[in-house]
C-alpha cells in the first residue's frame, strides 16, 4: 500500500503539468465508459450485441484510432495491469454476483455447480495441458517447461461468466442460469487456486504426495474462504442489528455493508485464500441477513449502487481489454511468424472447446443420474448451452497470462511474447465471436422454454417483476431472499413444482434459520419495526 | 495514466506473496475506517466530538502503535500523496456538496458567499504571506523566497470546509451553513487556483501589469470552471431524458451520473481549469435536472451514494491525515531544534486566526451595508462563528504543502522540513483542538436562532424532514430542489419572510427555467409520468 501510495504519487502528478498526458488518458477513458453505457443502451434491444461485446468493440476501435493517430507507436491509453484487476474490478462484480443472486435456485444445483466448477475445471485444465504439450512441443516457439504448460492450463480453463451472464437470464431460465453463473464463480475460484498452486509447488516430480498436498489444500482453501464470507457476512449484519445506524444516518450503514464486503476480500488475499468465493458468500450472507437490518432507502441504495459499481467495473474491464489488445510491443515479437502465432491461437481456441466438452456432457450425465425428476434433469439442449456459454475467455484469463508470461522479468522470450499474444487473440476471438452467437443460439435452441419461463414470472412470481413505484420496490426486494420459504402453495408454477420434492437439507436449514440464525442477525421478518421511525426523530442527520 | 497503472502492475503485486506487506496495510486500513464509521455512530450524541476529529484521533493512535510495534522506524501505513486526494477523494466530497447543498439559501447568498470565497481567501493569503515574511526573517529556517512565503499564505488560506460542515446543520442554521459552506467551496477554488498561478507566474518582480495578468486570470477561471460544470450537467441531463435510460436499467442511470459528475471535473483538469468549482456546479445542476429524469429507485440510489462515497472519503481524508502526521522522517529534520518548529508552527496558527478576522469582519459589514432587511443581516455573533468555523485547515493545506515543500525534490532542506511539519501541526491543532470547541461555541451562542429555526424547519417546511417510509422520502428530496418556486404562500415561517423582498434575478430566472430549461432538461413537474412503468414492462432487465 505504501508503496502504491508513493509510486501513485510520483508516477501520477495531475497537479502539475508535467503529467498531462496522462489527465488526456484519464479523461479519453472516463468519456469511452460513458460511451459504452449510451451505446449499450441504444443497443439493447439488438438480437446480436450485448454490453461487453459493445465494450470490447470500442475499446478496439479506440486503439486503432490511437494507433494511427501516435503513427503505429502506441496503442493503448492504460497497460493491463493484473493487480487493478484483482484489487479494484473483480471484488464488486463478484460481490454483487452473490449479492443478488438467487439463492433457492443455487443452493438447490449446489452439488451439480461444484461438479462443473471445481472438478470439471481441473478436467479441462488437464486436457488444455497435456494437449498444448503434444502441439506445442513440436513447433517452433521456444522453451516452455511443464510449469508453463499447466499454467497454460490454468489460464484457458478460467471462463468468463461476466459476458455470459449478460446474455443469459436469471428469470427466463433460472435453471442455466443458476448453474453457468454457479459454475463461473466456482471455476473462478478454482482456475485462481490451481493457478497458484502450479506456480508454488514444485510441478517438475509430481507424485501421489503432491498430488494429495494438491487437493488438501484446494479443499482447505475452499471451505476456509467460504467460512471467512460467512462470518464477515454475519460479523455486518450483528453490528448494524445491534447498533441500530439508521438512527444516525442512513449512509453509514451503506458505506460499512461495504467496507466490510471489502475487508472480506483483503482479508482472504491476507490468509492467502480466494478472495472471490469468500466476497461471494459475503454477498451471499450480506443480502440474506444485513440487507433486512437497514433502513428502507439504504436497502434500495445498497441494492443499485452493488450493482452500478459492478456494472462500471464489468465495461471498464472489456474497454480495458478491447484497448490493450491492439498493444503494438506484444504483436512485434510474433510479427516475424504471423503463422505460428494463429496456429498457435487455434489450437488453444479447439482445446478449450475440447477441453469443455469433456466435462460438461459426462458431468452432466452423472448429474442426471442422481435426480429423480425429469424435470431437474439436464437435457442435451441445456448441456449444449452449458457448454457453450463456457466457451468465452475473459479478464482473467489475461490476468493469469500477465501474471505468467510477463512478471518473471523476461517478456522478450519469443515463447512468452507467443502466448500472451494468444491468449489475447483466443479472448477476443472468443468474446466477441462467440458472445455473439449466444443471443440467437438461445432463442433458436429453447424457443418454448423462454415463453413458459417468462409466462410463468408474470404469473406465479408477483414479487420478482421490479416495479417503477417504490413501495412495490420494496416488496420486491424480497425476491433477493428466496432461500427462505413461501414457495409453497403455488403448485401452478414450474418452480414450485420443481420445489415440490421435499429437500430435507433445505427444510431443516430453514427451521435452523428461524430459530437461531435470524433472531440473533436479523433477516426478513427478524427486524422490529419502530412506527416513530428513527430517521423521523433526527431529521437533521438526514443530511451528514 | 500509463504509467500509473504500469508502475502500479510493478509494485502492488497482490497475487504475489512478495508484497505481502502490502495487503497488511490496506486489511489495517479498511478495518480502521470501518472502526471509525462504528466509533463515530457511537459518539453521535456526544458534545465535544465529530466524525472528523474521531478518525483523526484514530489514525493519530494507530500511528503511534505502528511506531511502538516498528521501534520508532515508520509511523504510517500509507504516504500522503496529494494525487489521490486531489483525484479520488475530493470530488466525490465536493460533488456531493453540490448535489445536497440548499440552491435557494446558497444563490440568495452568492454575492456575500463570492465576498467571503475569493475575496477574503486573497486577503487572508496576503495578510498570512505578509506575517510570514515578517516573522521568519528573524528566525534560523533556511532559505525562503519570496515564491514560499506567497505560497504559505495560499497554503494557509484554504480553510477545511468538510470539518466545519460536520458541525453546522443545513436545517437548523441555514444563512450560517450556505454561508460557511459556500465560502469554503469558492475558498477551495481559491486557493488552488492561486496557488497554481503563484507556483507559474514569475513573482520576484511583481507590478501592474502581473497583477492584472493575475486577476484576469482568476476570473477566467471562475466563470470557464463554473460553465464546464454547468455545461456538463446539462448534458448529462439531456441524454438521460431524451434516451430514457431507466427504460433498460436503473444501474446505468446512476453509472453514468457519476462517470459524468467525474468526466466534469477531469475534464476541468484538462483544461487547467477548477475541478473544484466544476464538479461543485456540476452538482448542482445535477440535483435541479437530472435527478429527476430518473427512475424513482435511481434517485434515492444517487442521493445516498453520492453521500456515502463523500462519507467515506472524507473519513480516509482524516484518517490519513492522523496517521501520516507521526511520520518519523519529517520530524527528525526538526528534533534538533523543537523551539523553532513551535514558534513557527504557533506564528503561522496566529496569522491563520488574524487573517480570518481581516476580511470576515469588515466583509460582513460591507455585506449589511447593502442588506435592507434586519433579518438578512449578519449578526455579530453568526460573524464570530463565521470566523471561527474557518479557522480550521485541512486536507487541501496538507496537500498544498506537499506540493510546494516536497515535490521540488528538495525535502532534505532544513526550510522545506520546518514548513511541512508546521503544517501537520496546524492541521492537527486547529481540527482537534478548534474542532472540538466549535459544538459548544455555537451552543452557547446561537441558542435561540438554534430552537427558532429547528421549529421553523419542521412547522413550515414539511419536505425538509426526511422521513423513514420510502414515498415520503421520494417527496423529500424535493428539498434538494428548492430553486425554483414554492416559498411564496407561507407568510408564517422565517424563510418566507426573509424571501418576501421580491428577488427579480431569481423570479426571472425561475421564468426563464420554466419556460426553456426545464421543458429541455427535465426537472420537477417537467417529467412525463408513464403509467405503465417502463421497468415494468421489461422486468427481466432490471437485473441486469
Amino acid at each position: 500500500m505504501e508503496a502504491y501510495m508513493s509510486s501513485m504519487g510520483s508516477k501520477l502528478q495531475m497537479l502539475t503539468t508535467s503529467d498531462h498526458a496522462s489527465v488526456v488518458s484519464m479523461n479519453l477513458f472516463v468519456a469511452l465508459l460513458c460511451a459504452c453505457i449510451v451505446i449499450g443502451h441504444l443497443l439493447e434491444e439488438n438480437r446480436w450485441m450485448n454490453e461487453s461485446i459493445t465494450a470490447l468493440i470500442i475499446g478496439l476501435c479506440t486503439g486503432v484510432v490511437i494507433l494511427l493517430i501516435s503513427g503505429g507507436r502506441s496503442s493503448h491509453l492504460l497497460v493491463f495491469s493484473e493487480d487493478l484487476f484483482f484489487i479494484y474490478l473483480l471484488p464488486p462484480i463478484i460481490f454483487n454476483a452473490g449479492f443478488q443472486v438467487k439463492k433457492k435456485q443455487f443452493f438447490r444445483n449446489f452439488i451439480t455447480i461444484m461438479l462443473f466448477g471445481a472438478v470439471g475445471t481441473l478436467i479441462s485444465c488437464f486436457i488444455i495441458s497435456l494437449g498444448a504439450m503434444q502441439f506445442f512441443k513440436k513447433m517452433d516457439i521456444g522453451p516452455l517447461d511443464i510449469g508453463d504448460y499447466l499454467a497454460i492450463g490454468a489460464i484457458f480453463a478460467a471462463t468468463d461468466s461476466v459476458c455470459t451472464l449478460q446474455v443469459l437470464n436469471q428469470d427466463e431460465t433460472p435453471l442455466l442460469y443458476s448453474l453457468v453463473f454457479g459454475e463461473g464463480v466456482v471455476n473462478d475460484a478454482t482456475s485462481v487456486v490451481l493457478f497458484n498452486a502450479i506456480q508454488n509447488f514444485d510441478i517438475t516430480n509430481i507424485n501421489a504426495t503432491i498430488a494429495w498436498d494438491f487437493f488438501r489444500n484446494f479443499i482447505y482453501l475452499f471451505v476456509a474462504s467460504t467460512m471467512l464470507g460467512v462470518l464477515t457476512g454475519l460479523i455486518s449484519a450483528y453490528i448494524i442489528r445491534k447498533l441500530y445506524f439508521g438512527r444516525h444516518s442512513t449512509d453509514r450503514e451503506v458505506a460499512l455493508m461495504m467496507l466490510m464486503a471489502y475487508l472480506s476480500y483483503m482479508l482472504a488475499e491476507l490468509f492467502y485464500l480466494s478472495g472471490i468465493l469468500t466476497v461471494f458468500f459475503c454477498g451471499i450472507v450480506m443480502s440474506h441477513y444485513t440487507w433486512h437490518n437497514v433502513t428502507e432507502s439504504s436497502r434500495i441504495t445498497a441494492k443499485h449502487a452493488f450493482a452500478t459499481l459492478s456494472f462500471v467495473a464489468e465495461t471498464f474491464i472489456f474497454l480495458y481489454v478491447g484497448m490493450d489488445a491492439l498493444d503494438i510491443e506484444k504483436w512485434r515479437f510474433v510479427s516475424d511468424s504471423p503463422g505460428t502465432s494463429v496456429a498457435v491461437s487455434s489450437i488453444l481456441l479447439g482445446l478449450v472447446m475440447v477441453g469443455r466438452a469433456a466435462f460438461v456432457f459426462p458431468l452432466s450425465f452423472l448429474s442426471n443420474l442422481a435426480k429423480k425428476s425429469p424435470n431437474e434433469k439436464i437435457s442435451f439442449k441445456q448441456q449444449f448451452i452449458i457448454w457453450w456459454a463456457g466457451l468465452m475467455r475473459g479478464a482473467v484469463s489475461m490476468a493469469l497470462a500477465y501474471n505468467r508470461f510477463t512478471s518473471a522479468g523476461h517478456t522478450h522470450l519469443r515463447g512468452n511474447a507467443i502466448m500472451i499474444t494468444s491468449t489475447i487473440t483466443v479472448v477476443l476471438f472468443s468474446t466477441v465471436l462467440f458472445g455473439l452467437m449466444t443471443k440467437p443460439f438461445i432463442k433458436i435452441l429453447l424457443p418454448q422454454p423462454k415463453h413458459q419461463s417468462r409466462s410463468m414470472t408474470i404469473s406465479s412470481d408477483p414479487t420478482t417483476p421490479k416495479s417503477f413505484t417504490v413501495p412495490l420496490l420494496g416488496e420486491a426486494q424480497d425476491s433477493l431472499d428466496d432461500l427462505g420459504g413461501q414457495d409453497t402453495g403455488r403448485p401452478s408454477s414450474i418452480r414450485a413444482l420443481l420445489t415440490t420434492p421435499t429437500h430435507t437439507v433445505h427444510r431443516y436449514w430453514r427451521k435452523f434459520d428461524n430459530a437461531f440464525m435470524r433472531p440473533l442477525f436479523g433477516g426478513r421478518g427478524f427486524v422490529p419495526f419502530v412506527p416513530g421511525s428513527p430517521t423521523e426523530r433526527n431529521p437533521q442527520n438526514q443530511w451528514q
